[in-house]
């Protein structure tokens, strides 16, 4: 390619070029919009965090910041009672998703789509890949998870070069039986697998004893994603603690309050945490995060005292939404996800948007019936109300 | 592998686990030790970066930073006269040289290596793999450097599963001329070449019309690290601009006193640039990251006064170190590169570290002979000159 060229496909994987371009999530400027689309917690961190880094903002910025998150990772041991070798801190816990997906999976296929490879060629004939490279021991290239989940979780096998193989969940979004996962599609051998746990987006929730008889069938990683596990009734963390192929993924951003700081961890083997440690970035947590974290840890009561508020607001929210017409899944989450009356769901997503309430709606089929509504404070959530009694009366909008 | 076993090799990936381990830079905790080995710049960030911070220490943690950190991205393409969609952000420039090596560098081969591919087993049985492998275009796996230049290279290209190039570079750490490298292994279609520029560890600088020529040689993507660039005579953001297969590399970092805070960007063609965004994590930058980047950019006549100060301090203390019998090359960076008189570099080392001021020194066959000191305050360039004096006088360590 000539250096006055302007399109320079050329230079870039084709599995690069193959994959879509990422669309950030909705980031609406509307003044006064009640924002219950992203589960972000509603209530800020605690005073004690919010004091703890500003008074870190200071000459220190200069400096880089402890590389491998040492102290965090000793405090988070002693609160899940482990080493800080069991623990990987990321830049969010995407980053270690994204992580584990380099350390555990291969490509599905390095063959570029001008190799002299007959057998490359053969596969890319075939419409859909279906057929496994014969040079590829297949289920090392597989990433699985369970549809509906974490919409990351195909984005990240795609950028991986890595097969999809994704699952429904059973009704009512129900972690499938064994005996139903052995007659479909399933694959036990798969080299990484992401479980949602409690599930997202329909925050229900599972029994860890459900979810260890699933991680002792399964002969590759297990990721059990946790990011919402402080609402719900039970969380796995032994898993991690108890089976070499498990790990568990938190988070601070959404139940403590840091989105803004991307602060994630993993929790495993200690033989599973150090190939993590060898591929991430030298500096991959920024330092003024790690402070956050840190002092956040030391205010747990503080933190435990909103997630009591959000679950009483999501029982009274949820009772009066069924009042309303609302068929409702029960929660263990920050989030409840609703199936609406009289009108389709993406219908009410804009009919609530015009009134100034924002939601979510994924539009795939076992999604597209439903709302899911991030519970904010009880003032959002009688916002909520208003405006949905509005959309039944069929009311025409506010003119002001 | 069995639930109970403590020995899960067989999960990670093989190229994963013949990596090395990552090893931490060195964090001494000694009380007064005048730290210059790790480039950082002596002093803070501007005040009104502080407060910019401090003051957006505020609820809005709870909330996600900008996804693509656009303020930041149009402040920066207004500064570099392009368009934002010339411009990534990273978590610092590590995260995109990293990418980089993901978007435009296959890796040498996906075999895994108990597969069947004869092509395979005999390329492995060759002792350094030096016979490229037949089903692959072999310089499109290639990453390519100078030696020396920044030591994460060669370790990005591992993670890659990327072939690395290693090219030493002329006498006295100069870029070779094209005809020289023609003569050599140099890969003139090798998929990423990265050049450190200023060079590191030396702290030569290189001339953009050279720079341009060795770009205009090249087929494949050639990443200009401008890590250093405020402290040198020129720039090569022009080239960035120019040409469609050149990326230019700076960091808030150094320079702008922000290591902590992890902020990089690259400048470069916007397909490359969209490419790079379709792989890199949705959140990567964190939010107080990017605030105290956009008021950085505010306040660029602070930071171009300390620059000045530097630049003083080290032609200063060049001056002052030659008087000593140190041979200097000559600097564009915030360090020098100098060989010692009398001792080996490698005993200055362990000679100063004793008199508390810590240098570097990087054992490879091209560097050995040199230490690597980071331009500090005048006080520090002074406890180095004295610290420097008694080694070359053979006094005892002081005893207390």
């Amino acid at each position: 390619m000539s250096a006055g060229s302007r399109k320079p496909p050329s230079y870039i994987r084709p599995i690069v070029r193959r994959l879509h371009a990422y669309t950030p999530g909705e980031q609406p400027q509307v003044r006064g919009l009640v924002k219950l689309n992203t589960n972000e917690n509603p209530y800020p961190p605690s005073p004690k965090v919010l004091r703890a880094v500003q008074s870190a903002v200071d000459a220190r910025l200069r400096l880089y910041p402890n590389p491998t998150a040492e102290p965090l990772r000793e405090k988070l041991a002693a609160l899940h009672h482990c080493r800080p070798a069991n623990i990987i801190v990321g830049n969010g816990s995407d980053e270690l998703l994204a992580l584990a997906t380099r350390a555990f999976v291969e490509p599905e296929s390095a063959c570029p789509p001008n190799n002299d490879c007959s057998v490359g060629a053969a596969r890319r004939s075939t419409a859909k890949l279906q057929r496994p490279c014969p040079l590829f021991p297949s289920s090392r290239a597989v990433v699985q998870f369970f549809t509906p989940s974490y919409s990351l979780y195909p984005v990240l096998a795609d950028i991986a070069g890595a097969r999809r193989n994704p699952v429904p969940l059973a009704a009512d979004f129900a972690l499938p039986a064994i005996a139903d996962l052995k007659a479909g599609r399933w694959d036990f051998q798969a080299a990484l697998t992401f479980i949602t746990t409690p599930n997202a987006p329909s925050g229900r929730g599972y029994a860890t004893e459900e979810l260890e008889k699933l991680c002792r069938a399964q002969r590759g990683v297990v990721v059990l994603d946790e990011a919402y596990v402080d609402f719900a009734r039970e969380n796995a963390m032994a898993l991690a603690l108890r089976h070499p192929h498990v790990l568990v993924a938190r988070t601070f951003s959404k139940a403590y309050s840091l989105c803004f700081q991307r602060i994630g961890y993993f929790v495993g083997h200690a033989g599973l945490i150090a190939a993590l440690q060898k591929i991430r970035d030298s500096y991959n947590v920024n330092g003024l995060g790690q402070i956050a974290a840190l002092a956040t840890l030391a205010d747990l009561p503080y933190y435990r005292r909103g997630f009591q508020r959000i679950i009483a607001t999501r029982e009274r929210l949820s009772s009066e939404l069924s009042k309303l017409g609302f068929a409702l899944l029960p929660s263990q989450t920050n989030f409840i996800f609703a199936r609406p009356p009289k009108f389709p769901a993406e219908a009410w997503l804009q009919k609530l948007r015009a009134r100034k309430v924002l939601v979510r709606w994924f539009p795939s089929p076992e999604t597209k019936d439903y709302l899911r509504i991030t519970i904010g404070t009880d003032a959002d959530a009688a916002a909520l109300l208003r405006a949905s009694r509005l959309v039944l009366l069929g009311r025409a909008f506010p003119t002001r």
